[in-house]
C-alpha cells in the first residue's frame, strides 16, 4: 500500500494511467487519505462534475491485513450534493482487495470529451481501461452479472447504476459483498455522480496472486487482534445486538426513545415500528430461509448484515440497514418490510443512497405526490429514478432539490444532505453532528446516539442542550481517525466502553506499521483530518451559517417529548474549538 | 406616501391588516425601502417560503407625482432563487397607483395554514381580503380578465400565474400595463413564489378618487421636470434608439460587438441575429398593425415598449424586450420572432422571468432535451411549466436546478440566478456586476454595457480587465439610488452623459420633498442601500466565494474575440471598497 494509481479520463486523448509512489501522502489511509488528496488537489470552487474534481478511492491503514473489521473503504471528492468535501464509506470486499494489491488509493481525474462509458480492470499484472457502451444505463445487478462473465467470480466489482450515469445528487458507488452482489454502497453525497461524470461505469479489482499484508511485528499484531476481537465479542452491542438483529436493532430503541423521525420528521414514534423492527426482520429472514447474521466483508466478526428473501424464498436484497428501514419505512409511514426491502433492492440496483432517497420520498409525500403510508406509490416513485424520467431525476437529486422543485418548506437537510434516522430534537447530540460535520447531515460523522440513547461511552440527556457540543466534538474527532484505519465504525461501541479494546486497536496499528502511537496521537490524527476538511469547505465558500439545522427544528415542537432543538448557534460554533 | 400597509396572512386566524405610519423608514422609497424592510425584519437564514419571509412592494420616491418616468415599482424579499436579498423591479401602472393612494409599501407577512387562495382589494376606502379559489392555477391573462369583471377597467392588477402558485424559483409578479394586460413583471429571483407562499393570487389597486402627489415646491419641480424631459428627448439612446426599436435595439449592437451569448453562452455572435433584431421586430410590428413605440406606464416619455401582433393581426404579447429576444432567441439558437413572442406570452401568462427561462432552456438544450434552434421544442418546454409537470417544475425552478437535475456543468448562473444577455467575457464590466451584485447575475444592477459597448458615460475596453471594477462599482451605487426614486433605469443613458439632466433629477427630488440634496448625497444613498443588502447576504451566509462567475468563464475561450474573463478574484473583492 505504498502506491497511488492515478487514472486520467481526459479531456485530451484516450484515458491513461500512472502509478506513483505514495510520497507526501505516506502514513495516511481511508478518510485521511481521500480528504488529504481532495483538499490538496481539487480546486474548492470547481464544479463537482467538472474535470477539475477528483474521485479518490482508498482502503484504510489496516485494510488487506489480518486485522478483523478492517474492510471499510473511503470514497472522497468534492460532493455534487453538498458542494463541500465528501468522504463516503462502504463495506464489501473493495478495501481488502485493493489494499492487498498494494494501492493506497485509486484517483480518477479529468473527464472524457465523448459520451463513452469505460470499465477499468486492475490486477497484479496491471491496469486495463476499455470502452464498454453495452453497460449503458444498466443497473448495478445487471452490470455485475455481465462483468462476472468476463472477469469471473473472484473479482470485486465497483460500479455505478443508472443514477451515477445520470450524475444525480443521490447517486452512490456500489461495492460487491462476499456473494458478489452490489449491496455495499459508498452512499452519501453523490459520489456516484462524480464517477459517472468521469465516464467510469465499473472498476474491477482482482487480487488473485496477491497476499495478505504483513505486519512489522506479527506476534504483537496477532496478540492485539485477539484482544480486540474478544472486546467486540463481549460488548452487548457488537457481541449480541448487532449480530442478532443487524443495525435495525435500533428501530425499537429509537422508537421507544421518541427519536424515530416519522412522517417526514413530524413525530418521534411510529405506530408501525414493531412490524419493521430488527426483531421482526430477523424473524422474517429466518422463516424464509434467509440469514440474519452475516458479514459484509471477509474478516468481519460482528456480522450485522444478513440476507433478505422475498415471500417465495428467493433472494431479494441484503438485510436492509436500520437507516433504510427508517427512511423508506417509518419516515414515509410505511410498515411493510417487503416493500422496504424492495426499495432497498431498487436503490442498490439504480445506485442510490437509501438515506437520501427515503428522506426525499418523505418530502415528496409532504408535497402531495403520494400519501404517507402508501408503499406501492413509494416504490413507484423510486422506480421513476430508474426510468430516468424528469420526476425520477428530481427525486434522484435528493431531498433539497425535491423540496425546491415542489415548493416544500419542511426539508430535513444540512448542507443540502438529508438527515438520517435520528430526530435532532429528541437526540440533540446527533443534531450537533448533523449541523457541524464537514459532510452535511451525517450520523456516522459523530454518532452521539451512543451517549444520548444507548448509554455507551457515558450518558448525556438527549433532550437537553447541555453536554452535546463536547460529546459531538469528541466523537467527530475519534470517528475521523477510525475512518482512516479501514475499521468498521461499529467497533466504536466496544472501544468507547472498554479501554482495553481501544488500546488493542492502537496496538494493532503500532504493530502493523512499527509505530509508537498513543491514544492522543490518534485523536491528533482525527483533528488534523477535520481541520483539513473544514478548511476545504471554507475555501469552497462555507461559513458558520452552513453549520445550522433548518429553522423549523428550532421552532416546531416534536412529539412525544414536545421539544425543539435547543443548542444555540453560539454553542454550535464552538464544536471546532480544538 | 407616509403609511405602510401590512397584511398578515397567517398562520393564526384569518388574514388581517394594519396601516402604520412609515416611521423609521421615512424618506425611503423603492429599492431603498424594500431592502431596508427586508434587512431589518426578515431573519436572513429563514426559508424563503416560510412565514418569516416578507414580500415588500414599494413605489419609488417620485412615483405618483407628475415626474416623468417615475412609474417603476420595487418588490423585495429573501429570494427563493438566490437565498439572498432581492429587489425585482417592474414597470406598468402599479407604482403610480399605489403611490397616489398614499402607500409607501405593502408588506405581505406570515403564511396561511390552509391552501386557500386570496385576493386583496385596495382603494381609497380601505382594504378587503377575500378567499377566491376560483382563480387557482389560472394564468395571469385569465386571472386579470376574471378580476376585471369584478373590479373594472380602472384598477391595476398585481398577480401571479401558475408558476407563483407552484412556488417556483423563476416565478415573477405581473403588473398590468396601460391596456390592463399583465405584461410588466417583477421578474427576477422568484418573487412570485414568495407571493404564492403567502397564498396571495392578486392585489387589486384602485386609485379612483385619489389625486396626483403634489410637490412642496411646484414651480421648481415643474421646471426641473421640463429640463429632465428635454434631456431624455435629446439623448440618442433615450430619444431615438429606444423609442424606435425598443430595448431590442441592442441585438444588433451586442451581436456586432461579439458579446451576444449564443447556444448557451458558447459564442458571441448569432448567425440569425438580424432576423430577431429590434429593426426586424419594429418592421414586423408595423406591418401587422402593432405599435413599436409605446409606454409601459403613464408618464413615460421614452416609450420603449410596443405591441406585438401575431400573423393574423391579433394581439399576442407586448413587444418582447431585448433580454427576452436574446434568452429565448439567440441563446437557444432560435431566429423566429413569432416563436420568441409566443414564449414571451407564455412566460407572462404563467408568471415567469423571461431571462431565467431562456437561460434554463439553453441549459436544457445542452442536456439534450431539445436541439439548439428547435423553436417548436422550446415552446413545448415552456408549456410544461404551465402544465405543472415534473419537467415543467424543474425548468420553472431555473437554470441552476435544471443544470443539477440534468447533470450539466456549463450553467451560466451567479448566486444561482441566470445571467442576462451579455457574455461576461466579451463585456467584462458586466461580468464584474454579475459576480458582485447582491442580487445574483443581474445586468440592471450595474449596467456596464454603457461604457463597455455603448460609449455612454465614457469608454472602457470591454475585452480587458482594466477599469471594470471602478465602472461596475460606480454604476452599482448610482443604480441603487435610481431604483429608489421610481425612475426607470433607462434615464441612466441621459444622466450619465448630460450633467444638466442628472442635476434636473436631483432638483426634482429636492423640489418634491423640500430638500437640499447634492449629487454626493444621492451616491451616499446608493452606498447605504448596497451596504444594507450586502450585510443581509453575509448574515444569510454569503461570502466572497459567492461573488464569482462559474469557473468555466475563466477557462473556456469565447469566440469571436477568443477571450476569457480576466478580472481576478482579488479585483472582484475590491468592488465594495467604498
Amino acid at each position: 500500500m505504498d502506491k497511488i494509481l492515478r487514472i486520467k479520463m481526459g479531456p485530451q486523448g484516450a484515458p491513461s494511467f500512472v502509478i506513483e509512489e505514495i510520497g507526501k501522502y505516506a502514513g495516511l489511509g481511508g478518510r485521511a487519505l481521500t480528504s488529504a488528496i481532495v483538499a490538496a488537489e481539487v480546486p474548492p470552487t470547481c464544479h463537482p462534475l467538472s474535470e477539475d474534481n477528483k474521485l479518490v478511492i482508498a482502503p484504510g491503514l489496516l485494510s488487506g491485513s489480518a486485522a478483523s473489521m478492517s474492510g471499510r473503504i473511503s470514497v472522497g471528492c468534492k460532493s455534487p450534493l453538498t458542494g463541500g468535501i465528501k468522504e463516503a464509506n462502504a463495506g464489501g470486499q473493495g478495501a481488502q482487495v485493493l489494499a492487498r494489491m498494494g494501492y493506497a488509493a485509486i484517483v480518477l481525474e479529468g473527464k472524457p470529451k465523448t459520451e463513452d462509458l469505460y470499465k477499468i480492470f486492475i490486477n497484479k499484472d496491471g491496469i486495463q481501461i476499455d470502452v464498454d457502451n453495452s453497460l449503458k444505463m444498466k443497473g448495478n445487478y445487471d452490470t455485475v452479472d455481465q462483468l462476472k462473465k468476463q472477469y469471473g467470480e473472484k473479482a470485486t466489482y465497483v460500479t455505478i447504476g443508472q443514477a451515477g450515469e445520470m450524475k444525480l445528487g443521490a447517486a452512490s458507488i456500489a461495492f460487491t459483498d462476499v456473494e458478489l452482489r452490489p449491496t455495499r454502497h459508498a452512499g452519501r453525497g453523490g459520489v456516484g455522480a462524480v464517477m459517472g461524470s468521469k465516464g467510469v461505469k465499473a472498476i474491477i479489482l482482482d487480487d488473485s496472486g496477491m497476499k495478505m499484508r504483513s505486519p512489522k511485528d506479527p506476534e504483537k499484531f496477532k496478540a492485539a487482534n485477539k484482544i480486540f476481537v474478544e472486546g467486540l465479542r463481549k460488548h452487548p452491542v457488537t457481541g449480541q445486538g448487532l449480530p442478532a438483529y443487524g443495525t435495525n436493532v435500533l428501530t425499537n430503541v429509537l422508537n421507544e426513545a421518541g427519536g424515530f423521525p416519522t412522517y417526514n420528521f413530524k413525530e418521534g414514534r411510529f405506530p408501525g415500528a414493531s412490524r419493521i423492527s430488527g426483531e421482526a426482520l430477523a424473524e422474517t429472514e429466518k422463516a424464509r430461509g434467509g440469514d440474519p447474521t452475516h458479514g459484509c466483508h471477509r474478516g468481519c466478526v460482528i456480522r450485522c448484515s444478513g440476507i433478505y428473501m422475498d415471500k417465495d424464498g428467493q433472494y431479494l436484497t441484503k438485510q436492509p440497514e436500520y437507516e433504510t428501514v427508517w427512511s423508506h419505512g417509518g419516515n414515509c409511514g410505511i410498515d411493510d418490510l417487503d416493500a422496504i426491502a424492495m426499495m432497498d433492492r431498487l436503490d442498490d440496483d439504480y445506485g442510490l443512497d437509501t438515506i437520501e432517497m427515503g428522506a426525499t420520498i418523505g418530502v415528496a409525500m409532504e408535497a402531495g405526490l403520494a400519501k404517507f403510508g402508501d408503499a406501492a406509490a413509494a416504490i413507484n416513485l423510486v422506480k421513476e429514478v430508474g426510468k430516468g424520467s424528469p420526476l425520477g431525476r428530481i427525486l434522484g437529486s435528493g431531498a433539497g432539490i425535491t423540496g425546491k422543485v415542489f415548493g416544500v418548506e419542511r426539508v430535513p437537510v444540512v448542507k443540502n444532505q438529508a438527515m438520517p434516522a435520528y430526530d435532532p430534537r429528541a437526540v440533540q447530540g446527533i443534531g450537533v453532528t448533523y449541523a457541524t460535520t464537514t459532510q452535511g447531515a451525517d450520523h456516522t460523522a459523530g454518532y452521539a446516539v451512543t451517549a444520548n440513547i444507548l448509554g455507551v461511552g457515558g450518558t448525556v440527556n438527549p433532550l437537553k442542550p447541555e453536554g452535546q457540543i463536547e460529546l459531538s466534538r469528541n466523537l467527530q474527532i475519534a470517528t475521523a481517525a477510525i475512518d482512516s484505519t479501514g475499521m468498521c465504525l461499529f467497533i466504536a461501541f466496544a472501544i468507547l466502553d472498554q479501554p482495553e479494546t481501544f488500546n488493542a486497536l492502537v496496538d494493532m496499528i503500532n504493530a502493523f506499521y512499527g509505530l509508537n502511537m498513543t491514544g492522543d496521537d490518534v485523536a491528533e490524527l482525527g483533528k488534523k483530518i477535520l481541520r483539513m476538511e473544514r478548511d476545504f469547505n471554507q475555501r469552497a465558500g462555507f461559513t458558520q451559517k452552513d453549520d445550522r439545522l433548518p429553522d423549523y427544528f428550532k421552532k416546531e415542537i416534536f412529539p412525544p417529548h414536545n421539544v425543539v432543538f435547543e443548542v444555540t448557534d453560539e454553542e454550535l460554533d464552538k464544536v471546532y474549538n480544538f
